[in-house]
């Protein structure tokens, strides 16, 4: 938790940006609600608590069972959460009060959860605003629309009447999209568990382990230092699937482990980093041309973030560096301007240079993915690759994304992209067939946009061009 | 997964179960959801996926976006789920087929998760008896009170019409109580994890080291070797506080450490253990008096535990077993009898000696707590500790059940009892003072029930007398 002056700041520059909006978005309540536990098998053997983000942000307070309201109209703020009683110090332990909670993080007013509930109803029933982001968890979603008497689906939505309120939903994006000092330090600390977590996984990558165990050791890390995992971890020696959480091969000299992994800091910012091993501890001529290519496109997109520079002009860039590399392999042909015009780097990168990164490793994606990561007037793409890009916008000092290019040979999209000439004549599927079976690299790094540039978070940069790579590996 | 014929013979005799129900039970169709994933911050972002225990148990598919339905009347089957697209596989890897997968669980027909919803409707609409279990998860709750369009609330009962089906709810959980060979042999290699997280644990406990860190490495073996922890591990010098989830401390000598934690197999089936260690690797002799109780405590249990015993009166026998040992120290006083009766021993341990365990540590929890863990005809006491048993049944081959009995110093309920008057003159007060930074022990070991008595899982004991934990600990 920070200091009570950054909960305090932060919501009152949220009722200014409020009562900067139209008038009829000015007005009413806007409430928010902290996540209750989730059943894992049964209620009662939870996951491990995860406090919804923007609540954590505006509230601080990191327990189950805690809403809260500000008042746009009188400015009044109240937290909302149920003193303990003997059976739960029992089982919990001595808590402190609602009150004194309420305190730390500079908020007037606490009250018993049943009094949100009413407070809400009270709203509801006077026809006043209920300003509300929209939901993901679907305890909320049944708490929420019972109180408000609406349709569940309408928590998610933000473009009607009686829906998540978009004048909020803007307000905190903007906010939660620059971040501020103390947050670039708790991002700084979960890279470091990061850095851990993956120099932990080098060193285990050894033919004949479990892909599993390697999984493990590195979530363990992350449990030791910090949350836990920012997402479930991807390790594959299938790298060619983007999100593959299946851990029974074994390290299989030859191969390739894809391994896409953050950790969570105790504060819960994240960090993402994606790095590709060759099995053996060295690649082969094959795998390491491609390596290469890899390599270069995220240290051009590194040279090219700074401020003013969209980053989907970055993953254009990227995309004509990749299709250069791969033209002189052979593997495609044609103009790299018209390549790139038609989307033929999708094929190969068929997902986005990358996203916003905060208390969320997505950040804010439930806010909905284009208010987060689109400026006004930028349209997202249809194309494969493009169409996928999370974080496009204009680039700003505080912006955290992640830079991620990746090539990948998925044998069902290059036979669909075959059989519809979806390429324009653009690929070479002779030369292509020698790579159905290599897999996938791809290299993450996560950048802070600076005054004049952009800088990796963290203080230790893991080990990313082939030569790098292979003699850690042979330390090791 | 088990082969086919587990879950095809697991299918027929709940079918079987079922028509032997009275007349209006017998009909209708047995509705099983599988679980969706569960989002942790946000939807995408999502927990690890834990199937709901009783699909697994029926029909064995261990992903998300399935249900299933038995025909009470024709006896047919249908699995449901979708089949993958372009888009799955370039992200999830390629994927059997639903078809496939009905194949390989014996399910004579699959159709597209819609199907599910349909049918269910049309059940509706057409007055037929639909059976449910009681819901766990929230997005199941909106799903199924949809379709059903009853309250939310109805669908966690089993005491009602529009309620979940008591027919249903009994007839699992008659057959899940009783460990199938080929559920114990997992139980077992559950149990092996659990061993070696807690002997990693054991290893890791020395001053000056924070005890995230052990959690850390702890729930990395049981990540590496299994899927994960079966609960969420408790590891805490506050040993009394009996379910804490707050590891910041600093491992200090002198202090007690309390570890209750159990795995997961690959194939979902849980073990739990508690050990308490002393911090410095010796314990004091007033620790060694209380440890020494609680030892005798968990032998007296599983020299008890046997077919036809109520584990009811196992709680009792061990209940005045603690109460002789603490009366031998001076702590209480009066006839065991009398402090039995008056549930003296509540004070000290205020849970249960057991529960039942399985797919879930607490098995079938969901389903009831009283019916899983209550004969016909047994009642729930009312006292603080009995009152928590939740396993009471008359004992079975092929239950199985954990012996957890546990000391306790809780400030806070001490001065609450001594203001109430709660022990009739029984305590004494005075020199339980010289307790009140005592923190807690419990000690746990899993048995299943034989034909003749019981046998601990798992092939190895964790060390447990006194001695073998301070041998262990000196030699690591």
């Amino acid at each position: 938790m920070f200091d009570k002056e950054v909960y305090v700041r932060r919501r009152r520059t949220l009722l200014g940006l409020m009562k900067d909006t139209a008038a009829e978005d000015s007005r009413g309540i806007a409430i928010f609600l902290g996540n209750a536990d989730a059943p894992q098998n049964y209620r009662g053997n939870d996951y491990k608590f995860r406090q919804e983000s923007s609540f954590l942000y505006y509230w601080g307070i990191d327990e189950p069972g805690f809403a809260a309201i500000l008042d746009l109209d009188s400015g009044e703020e109240c937290l909302f959460g149920n003193d303990v009683d003997i059976d739960d110090i029992i089982w919990m332990g001595p808590q402190p009060s609602v009150a004194s909670k309420a305190e730390k993080i500079g908020a007037g007013k606490s009250a018993p959860f049943k009094a949100f509930c009413d407070n809400v109803t009270a709203a509801r029933t006077q026809g006043r605003r209920i300003h509300f982001l929209p939901v993901s968890r679907y305890y909320n979603t049944l708490l929420l629309s019972g109180l408000l008497q609406c349709p569940p689906e309408n928590l998610r939505k933000t473009d009607g009447e009686t829906t998540a309120s978009l004048a909020l939903t803007k307000a905190v994006i903007s906010m939660r999209l620059i971040k501020e000092d103390c947050e670039i330090e708790e991002i700084d600390k979960a890279c470091e568990i990061g850095y851990l977590m993956h120099t932990a996984a080098r060193q285990n990558c050894k033919p004949g382990v479990k892909e599993q165990d390697i999984v493990g050791i590195m979530d363990g890390v992350t449990l030791s230092k910090g949350w836990g995992t920012s997402f479930t971890t991807i390790l594959s020696q299938n790298g060619e699937t983007l999100h593959n959480h299946s851990h029974h091969q074994i390290i299989t000299p030859g191969r390739l482990l894809l391994i896409d992994a953050g950790a969570e800091s105790n504060t819960h910012y994240a960090s993402d980093f994606t790095r590709t091993l060759p099995c053996s501890g060295k690649f082969t001529q094959k795998q390491r041309d491609i390596y290469d290519i890899v390599t270069e496109c995220n240290e051009l997109a590194y040279t090219l973030a700074a401020p003013g520079v969209e980053y989907r002009e970055v993953h254009l860039a990227v995309a004509a560096k990749m299709l250069d590399g791969l033209k002189a392999l052979g593997l495609v042909t044609g103009h790299i301007d018209d390549m790139v015009k038609e989307g033929i780097a999708g094929l190969f990168m068929p997902h986005g240079l990358g996203h916003n990164m905060g208390i969320d490793v997505h950040d804010m994606e439930d806010l909905g993915e284009n208010l987060v990561g689109y400026d006004e007037g930028q349209t997202r793409a249809n194309q494969l690759g493009l169409g996928s890009l999370r974080m496009a916008r204009r680039l700003k000092p505080g912006h955290v994304i992640t830079d991620e290019p990746g090539i990948y040979f998925v044998p069902a999209l290059i036979s669909k992209w075959k059989s519809e000439g979806t390429d324009k004549g653009m690929v070479n599927y002779g030369r292509l067939e020698e790579y159905l079976n290599f897999g996938g690299i791809r290299l993450e790094d996560d950048l802070l946009i600076t005054e004049n540039g952009c800088r990796r978070l963290g203080s230790k940069r893991l080990p990313i061009t082939a030569d790098e790579v292979e003699s850690a590996m042979a330390s090791e």
